[in-house]
């Protein structure tokens, strides 16, 4: 197994040549789109399918793919990863978020503990505080259930768990799971935690504070921030106040905190949300069950990355098209398009995911690399989009891929008949039409009413949106991000990229600044 | 006055040699980059700056782009347009959003009324309506106050409206003009409209049906849901409902609505958000005169975007840079990033605003053009996006111009003081430091740790997000969109992209398909 530029492989060469061999409009039409749709799916985990048939691609170009995958090692690599090979190189540490929802190889001992059972035993610690909790066993100081969960943290912290959170609450509230309302504080603007503390009551409020170092800006700041306002409410902050953190940091055993939950420098924060960080919040949001499923879901996808052939392994295939694409085809940028509600959050979750891992332009050597790397990410739910952003898609000067997510079934399958259809017929019939719309355009004399067509989109379609098919989404996409750094030849786990924001806003705030920056501080009448 | 394609001008010509002359990382340091920040930048209204010293344009560039706004006669297409001439040729219709909220020029009468008067009255209708409600003279069927408003619309129905409620909301909290919790139905899925219902009082609800032609499917459809539930708690629909359409849908006059306000085809759906659409959610919200404040706000800056010389029309200057990034510096995508957390989903509503008028290959005559035209415009708001996809507009492969927005002031006042430093100074320590980070990067030895620099930005400072300041940064970015248009020769005003789609949804819902589409409907298990 070698670590080799991407442009060093045959395989490039090869993909470079099929560049533009396949036309989506010509391949998607009459019935031989039909066949292309039964033929080009591959099953996911918990009922959900990939289907790539309104993708560029066909058996020349996958079978480039697939030699793609096996020069550049993509088995390899994932199996050197979870077995706990030192694969984050520019932070020098392990990788290991697939272990905290399952074991895919052997043993994984770092710090001196088996780290399977490291995450075991603080989700199994989480469970039973969660239970205390919902039991009113643990409860606010006059001996009153807590009703209200808020997570204070950022990024990772804050994007992955929201996303799954408002992925499950009406599904939670539907099926009898909904235990308690959370809540997220993220941003340093104090008009958000100013505005989520109004809108809640804080004396039955637990509140979460998510930094691995313990170290954040933006967290500890939020913090102090509900401090004072528990302080003011007359109300004992320790008494309302869990911890989840690394456990070399100040947080970590501080009487500050209820209790403390730990996460490792070995989870990425937007790999976070299967550990601790994601843990603490959906389990007592829904209850410990809830988020076993959740993980349950995650596993069974990982798995399904374990294949070596990616014709059978969503995940690497999904990769390795989207390579094809930003690399030979030129696309800048890839549309997450969830249809369905539930998901409005997701893309943000996707953007920090692909674009945090990706986006560099330095291999894991620490070498420059000369070819281009992951893609901008954007989306919002659909049938939203086709009434916003869909013009640009379908008639701009520039080709955005498409990623769509559906369901067969609403969550609270509460639907209203209208025109002979529901509306749940109607949100899919729009997925089918779009894609089709992307794929196949229209002719037209009229050069403003015709569309070109070509526009290639993939689908995930799952029955339901359940705990079990959000853990495997979340799973699938993580495994593609890791499969295309492997292909790029990144480091997709580090993130060099925010330090220089960080340190020249620490120079403001000590007023050591010159030049632009001095003269930025007055504009924005910082001092 | 010639409508021309931009590449038929000689300033096209021009701006192509000028490419890539100015370096941002070159010219933004040390002391000449503090006078850069004093210089280049352009008064807006109501005390907002709009200021592009981290731009790669100089004297030269600027002085090509005076001259394209000239050649291609920019003030005179917008006299043309706010005079009432028929500037979107594709649906043959005046475009008359700016006349909502003020009059630059004539008279202009259409359909045998003067515009001006008939979008006043619209106004004052709704005031007059909205301050019975807040008075309790328009109650529920017990007499008891209506306490919610919820807007049942899709697109630009939805979008600008909720932007704007969620950039006030906290504002009119703390300064005692919030009268109503206002919520938003939009998207088809059964589970949007759902959620909202099983979250409000319904006894206590009133519902502004959003549709100018009375015929869209997605808010019909929802409409028919709320009925539903209104009917099911026991209600009489009609007595929660009122409409905002054209006067001649078939929802004018209605007996199902308690009152209809009216907007007409004159104003597009994503530029709505000051007619009628905005207004009657706004106002029942804020009230009245808060509604007011913010039309003041937009018709201000209106007036700044008459300005002829684009030295001192920041809307004119903003598109000009734009379309030199777009065109001839290669950029495909604009991040948005508000530092304020009131700003949350004003990205997404200037996604559509910018995305569906000019994400187009067609010239307003119906003739396809041959150079690229809108970007793809996608946001988040800070610090949170600096946890987030940062890291690759900081060290990814492709280049993406960033245009942040910061307030001097947080809306709520509430703060805490932090290591010597409030979250106001944090959060705008931080716009200062990553627009200094983009546009000069750091050298390393560590190539894992270089900072390239040369990403371009631009920032409106505002003292505090207002009303008026709302209006004025709406009206900013319409004027922005409206000027790109001109300058690539586009109908910015009609979005033919999202027909095909709609066409072909129809088609699956009638059983009438064949092909892909027959097979991604069984796929996505529609029958």
């Amino acid at each position: 197994m070698e670590w080799k530029n991407f442009d060093q492989l045959a395989s490039y060469k090869k993909l470079a040549e099929l560049a533009g061999s396949v036309e989506v409009k010509a391949v998607m039409a009459g019935e031989n789109g039909a066949k292309r749709v039964a033929d080009y799916q591959v099953p996911m985990s918990n009922g959900l399918t990939y289907s790539y048939a309104a993708k560029a691609v066909d058996e020349k170009v996958l079978e480039a793919l697939c030699d793609l995958a096996k020069e550049a090692s993509l088995t390899e690599k994932f199996a050197a990863l979870y077995n706990g090979e030192m694969i984050n190189t520019g932070e020098k540490r392990l990788v290991l978020h697939q272990l905290t929802r399952g074991q895919l190889g052997n043993d994984v001992i770092a710090d001196g503990v088996n780290k399977r059972e490291f995450y075991v035993k603080q989700q199994e610690r989480i469970a039973a505080f969660a239970a205390k909790v919902h039991a009113g066993e643990i409860a606010n100081e006059k001996g009153e259930k807590f009703t209200t969960v808020v997570q204070i943290g950022i990024g990772g912290s804050d994007l992955g768990p929201r996303a799954v959170y408002l992925a499950l609450e009406n599904w939670a509230k539907k099926n009898g799971f909904f235990k308690m309302e959370a809540r997220f504080i993220s941003n340093v603007d104090p008009d958000d935690a100013a505005a989520v503390l109004a809108s809640i009551d804080v004396a039955h409020s637990l509140f979460i504070l998510v930094s691995k170092s313990g170290t954040t800006l933006e967290t500890l700041t939020n913090e102090a921030f509900v401090k004072d306002a528990l302080k003011n409410a007359g109300l004992d902050a320790s008494k309302h106040m869990i911890a989840v953190t690394s456990d070399a940091s100040p947080l970590a055993g501080s009487a500050d905190y209820l209790d403390a939950f730990f996460m490792d420098d070995y989870i990425g924060g937007r790999y976070s949300s299967t550990s601790s960080v994601g843990g603490a919040v959906l389990s007592l949001a829904f209850g410990p069950d809830i988020f076993a499923r959740f993980l349950d879901g995650a596993a069974a996808e990982d798995k399904k990355a374990l294949e070596e052939d990616p014709m059978k392994n969503p995940a690497m295939l999904d990769a390795l098209i989207g390579v094809y694409e930003r690399n030979f085809l030129g696309y800048t940028a890839t549309a997450v398009l969830p249809y369905s509600q539930a998901l409005s959050r997701f893309p943000a979750h996707l953007q920090q995911l692909d674009m945090e891992s990706n986006g560099k332009t330095v291999n894991r050597f620490g070498e420059p690399v000369s070819y281009v790397t992951g893609p901008v990410i954007f989306g919002e739910p659909g049938t939203n989009g086709q009434h916003s952003f869909y013009q640009l898609l379908h008639q701009g000067a520039n080709i955005v891929p498409l990623q769509f997510i559906g369901f067969k079934s609403s969550q609270r399958e509460t639907d209203v008949d209208i025109q002979g259809s529901t509306s749940q017929q109607k949100l899919n019939a729009n997925v089918a039409a779009q894609i089709v719309a992307f794929a196949c355009g229209k002719d037209d004399e009229n050069p403003n009413k015709y569309f070109a067509g070509n526009r290639p989109s993939s689908i995930i379609v799952g029955d339901q949106l359940t705990p079990e098919a959000m853990g495997a989404i979340l799973a699938h996409f993580e495994n593609k991000v890791m499969y295309q750094g492997f292909v790029w030849n990144l480091n997709s786990f580090d993130q060099e990229g925010v330090q220089l924001g960080k340190t020249l806003a620490k120079k403001v705030l000590s007023g050591n600044t010159d030049g632009a920056l001095t003269a930025y501080s007055k504009l924005l009448g910082i001092f």
